[in-house]
């Protein structure tokens, strides 16, 4: 094996691998956001008079990712701990003997580090936010489109009532929006880092800064992040909530996958991907690779975002772990979300929805699935007592007899002048999903 | 032992054992609360017309969890898998023949469940906020007092540069109004659950109901929650986002104790606990209990989120597990959180800043603590190289010959100009510690 | 409310209410532990004669949970951060004067919670290996039962090649059998605690003890537990190791749980829990319940022994927050494992098979549930590429034409000489599935 | 950005990158053992006369990474859902015609894949072993070394009776030795997977295999791993116990590390790393990096490996999602630790223990380390009563007149009998610290 042998492409991740987000969070990805903080915390001092306009665009154009050697980085900064010692290194070198003080002046390696997670998470939410919204309007139509496809509602696996495949689409469609709502609010949150050694900014004043606020809203500007209220190496409510909004999110589309593979069970049928993965050996099979994929990363963000949580109680100014302990967790979350966000599109933009399958399985229970209905209609009717010795009775000879409920209802006297078609339809014992599902659908 | 032997009271819990939030969640507050939900609904429905008024009347005044066997409850519970189940049936026949029909109609356990779990929630939450901003308050305080105590700065454990206890008070609190913050927005959005068997309010139509909504929205506002746009039976907004806010509470208040803890160390003794707990047979020991209870909860906090983020993805239109698995985790975050708050107001409102020690502590490192300082400053005086070289030498020099940086620095011909009071005093480069304070403190 | 309010009896745990398990570790049952820690160690020092015979007397008979305010010991224990110092008080005193002093004596809290906390797992680990000897029985009447009973293969939750139950039940049984030999190895290596206050044993020579290794062994003796090489109260290899076996334990039955939900639901209905849950309002509810509540047991475990295998980092001679953030979760490891097990036994030995389910359903791919079979055995008939394109096409046309893989391959000439009732029969498709039924059910 | 970008070399994990343990988990060690695991299954066919030895031998041949391309074929993983299936395509091109159908016959992806797991994870551990090997030496060197260097025990944080520092590193090795003994035995029973589609070997059968249970021995015995009993698709036992005996190892190696990080405060500096991480701008920071990094991964590993044990409830014969989650936390879980033992190695010979402060520390209490000893040995003396006031009265006045706990008792009349030095001094109340570091250390 050569020395490039370790990498990782992800051939264990078919879930992300190949996806925008891999590419947004991948090391070159890191790289170049290290090196745009970097960049932007000189053109910001240039910006206050605090270094020459030229070394802000030395250290700019000196600031591509492709010019680096990232695995030596990543060699050197177990050293330090960080990449960003070796990295400050090398790219004071290539700025030269002229500028290369301007490079890092006053900031300290956490300065960067948190700063370019912010502007990878900024980038790879964006990916994320895009595909939420293909997402969800493939869900709405998909909710308008079966408004009044009638379907078992099932509960503990067991067929429970009907309901309408657009209220479960509009349900789903719901949570998506949560999750993108959730998204943009931390997105546009995400601040800057700026505290110097141990969040004081002192070595800025001593290079001369007499505005360190000044200083740290040109920073996030030049980043087009959040300009934060105080230095927050130890603080850390950003990753916290990042952690938050991408456990949800990783949830939501977790729920649609997870129904998805029950409704499209060979015996169950009702949906179906649109392109089933293959088998070589077995020709029939269509797996349902999507959601698998999507359940995968769904079972595995709740854990990484425990991490993320844990990780903030960090003693001191800086702690001796519990940051270190956030960089890949952060980067899995990120685009172990992204790759399932991608996912998401594909699979509801392309879901095919089986009616007839669910409107014959409302009949697997014998018409059963309206027995709510029919305890609170025969009750005024019969007493309560009758009616529900009726039903019980009835309900046992269905199975017993292998007939329907309609059929044996029908033969009862007590019941000649009831409206057994309406009372014993499926279809007609849908409550309010059609309203539910209109009202769930104006919410934008 | 007899039948009355497994209770829990809480030996296994000193963080939350004997709190109001431990009363708030407990099995008896808890029935309570799906009392509520039942009586709620009932005088919904009475509100709506569609049950007499007094039968809302017997049925609230049968919801009173004193009336009720809550062991024997829990112990039937596990035929269908759900307290609802035997609570209806004893609530029914407390409320009598007369207005037994009344109870739970057209409603599935799921929604008393669900609606009793966001009512023990806004309660437990309310007294966290409660004590939330008795800790802000306490911290602004200190914040306050403390604006220019000097103290080292600390990351990875060593001394970096000065900071002041002001800035780390500041910080502490910044947390906890980020916390407050994320649990009013949860709090103020926790809706009531309405949804019958499988989420389309079939059962309220099946008894006459008209408008659903309607009934809905009487039901949420009968119990001062809000209303939901869709039953969220397998939609878990308001759980993740419970474990979302509470985890983060944890973490923010796990900071402060694990700094306190560290802080209060025998070698360091920069803080101590107001009153330490003892120990018998070490008359000297007086341990930070208060921190020790919060660190341990902010250990457990994440992984409890875990679990209820992971049961976002729930299948059908009622889960086989997953809703169930969320019950005691949610009410374990509750009252971790709402423990732990208890102990940070003890902690911050008595907490005890030894300013002298702090003071001390800057010579540890033999002023090398304010390098930084003079790496920044001597490099325009000496030439970047020059200086470099210089304060190298001359911090070998501090631990070889055991004297202070600034008395190697005096003998030094180059710096007779320089005012190296001010330059090697770690009480004048605090850098902006003040100014964001200030800052810090003008946040509500 | 009364003070006696905030009491779980589990309401909200029908999984473990009621259960021996539940009972083996409430909190009078770990009183008790704790009690039967303090009087083991006082007699341990009367066997070797630092105590008079009379004190272990005493201590032993004063040691009975019943006598003690468990609720009033809860709250105490805040003060301190844990529940034997106030139980050292009141035990002190209901030994009374004489021989109050060799209550706790040379001990330090640790030593008898870590002690009180093996005793609660080996007497719940007792209960739990039952429970598995009773379901892996159960399991292996099933296997051999069914060891020819064909049912689908699935896979990504599609219909695959053929199996059997038997070998399903086999499979399910190895995984209880791999948890009961975890289990065992675990219990039977669990140490009683003893260090004094930092470990070294040194209260115990400064009351008198020349042999301290003695102690150690006579104190495990008194309690049926290992007597340590070490203490152990930084180094949480029991507790570890509990996590470990708990949660293998329940994600082993999870994994029967799991499937029994899959071949549950409505439209499979191959195998049915014994006695369903039933539902107020839909009289044909049958829910599986029992797997419902061991599905939510493992839902919950991996992130409880988390928590646990997480508090190993625990820092100096006892910390601050590690240990005490320990104690929960591994009661509720033991509970929630303890609970799983009880239903196990349930689920498995009720559980009903409906072998004519499991045989219709080999139809439903018309058949291209042995196409991998074909694939295999035509090859070298047709050649590669014609049996390739040949069934390529037939499989396609099952789906368009409505008629069976068998049918259309019997009008084909080129396979006039194959025995294609053999070669299109589930049934003879199953592999080795019997062997390796037989060959698991020899392992004990 | 070019197509190579988003490979990760480790810049965000300085605890893993560059270590052999990278390697041998990164993307192409594991397309290596991919490449294993199917030219084996093609010899043992071989061997069994199942295929020509020519196949065999013509697929051992073409089974080398360095021939394929693992970007495309993470990137073709995509459409099943794993990359077994465009690596038997591009296999059997490179096999060519003559061999190509032997490439990969009668197995499922899922038997490559977990074979190869195995294989990955026996590599990495046997790594581990090594590094935990060497750490273990290191500290029984540090143990005997320093079998009677008195230091303070410490506990919540305080100083609470004198300890050795040999006891503590004979306390870490035993955590290490536990480890390595876990690792060895899940080490030495992780098996071979073979199945075949459903776990039924059917197609081994159907292309002729008489005796497949000689077929899985042969595989099994050609990679080294162990002949299962079961296929074990849906049977994660190996997993699981792979989960359980890294995240031990992570925390016994993290309690090293955290123990490290507190004697190594600035203001104990009690021991250091032999060579600290440097900061550019503060020339005095000697950082223990190696404990950070170590730590780092302590809090990670606990959340990977609940992902493991989650993923044991997986469906049917092969489950959608559970699986998939598997593959990148093993693969986390096995680098990180791996990447933990290396450090650990480093931190534990190079470590520097300063016993002169050890021994300073010691008077930080004014002597009342040793209040437990006195507590002990003067009642005997003074009556339980008078030992106790005049104790707690001293203990008072050695903070108040700032003199020392001996000094003050010597000025009492009621002690002038008794051997003060022997009972003040902290240095010889270490209780059994040497014996147990003696015993601990014939542990092999």
């Amino acid at each position: 094996m050569t020395s490039a042998d370790p990498d990782d492409t992800g051939l264990l991740a078919p879930g992300w691998a190949g996806s925008p987000a891999a590419r947004a969070t991948g090391d070159t990805a890191c790289l170049q956001a290290l090196l745009d903080a970097e960049a932007a915390l000189t053109r910001a001092q240039a910006a206050l008079g605090l270094a020459p306009a030229e070394a802000a665009s030395a250290v700019t154009e000196a600031a591509d990712a492709g010019r680096f050697d990232v695995r030596s980085l990543a060699e050197r900064a177990r050293s330090g701990g960080n990449p960003v010692i070796p990295l400050v290194a090398d790219l004071t070198k290539a700025v030269g003997d002229a500028y290369g003080p301007y490079v890092h002046r006053g900031a300290t390696s956490q300065d960067i580090m948190d700063t370019a997670s912010m502007l990878v998470a900024v980038r790879t939410l964006d990916l994320v936010l895009g595909d939420l919204d293909r997402t969800q309007r493939a869900l709405a139509r998909l909710a308008a489109e079966h408004r009044d496809t009638v379907m078992p509602g099932r509960t503990l696996t067991q067929h429970a009532v009907p309901t309408t495949f657009g209220l479960k689409a509009a349900g789903w469609r719901s949570l998506v929006l949560d999750a993108r709502d959730r998204v943009i609010e931390v997105r546009d949150g995400l601040p800057a880092q700026l505290g110097g050694a141990a969040g004081t900014l002192a070595a800025f004043t001593a290079y001369g800064t007499q505005d360190t606020a000044a200083l740290t809203v040109a920073f996030a500007r030049e980043l087009g992040l959040a300009a934060p209220l105080l230095p927050w190496h130890t603080l850390r409510t950003p990753i916290a909530d990042l952690a938050g909004c991408l456990a949800f999110t990783a949830g939501a589309l977790g729920k649609i996958a997870t129904d998805v593979l029950v409704l499209g069970r060979t015996e169950i049928a009702e949906v179906a991907e649109s392109t089933g993965g293959g088998s070589s050996a077995m020709p029939h099979k269509a797996n349902p690779v999507r959601s698998t994929l999507i359940a995968a990363a769904a079972r595995r963000a709740p854990q990484l975002a425990a991490t993320l949580y844990g990780a903030m109680a960090a003693e001191d100014e800086r702690p001796a772990g519990a940051w270190h302990a956030e960089w890949e967790p952060l980067r899995d979350l990120l685009r172990l979300v992204g790759g399932a966000a991608r996912d998401a599109v594909e699979l509801t933009e392309g879901l095919r929805v089986g009616s007839e399958a669910m409107r014959e399985h409302l009949e697997l229970t014998h018409g059963l699935i309206v027995s709510e209905r029919l305890s609170a209609e025969l009750a005024p009717l019969l007493g309560r007592a009758r009616a529900k010795a009726l039903l019980t009775d009835i309900a046992r000879r269905t199975y017993t007899e292998d007939r329907s409920l309609g059929e044996l209802l029908a033969e009862e006297p007590e019941l000649k002048d009831v409206d057994l078609d309406e009372l014993t339809d499926p279809a007609r014992y849908t409550g309010c999903a059609g309203s539910l599902t209109d009202r769930a659908l104006e919410r934008r």
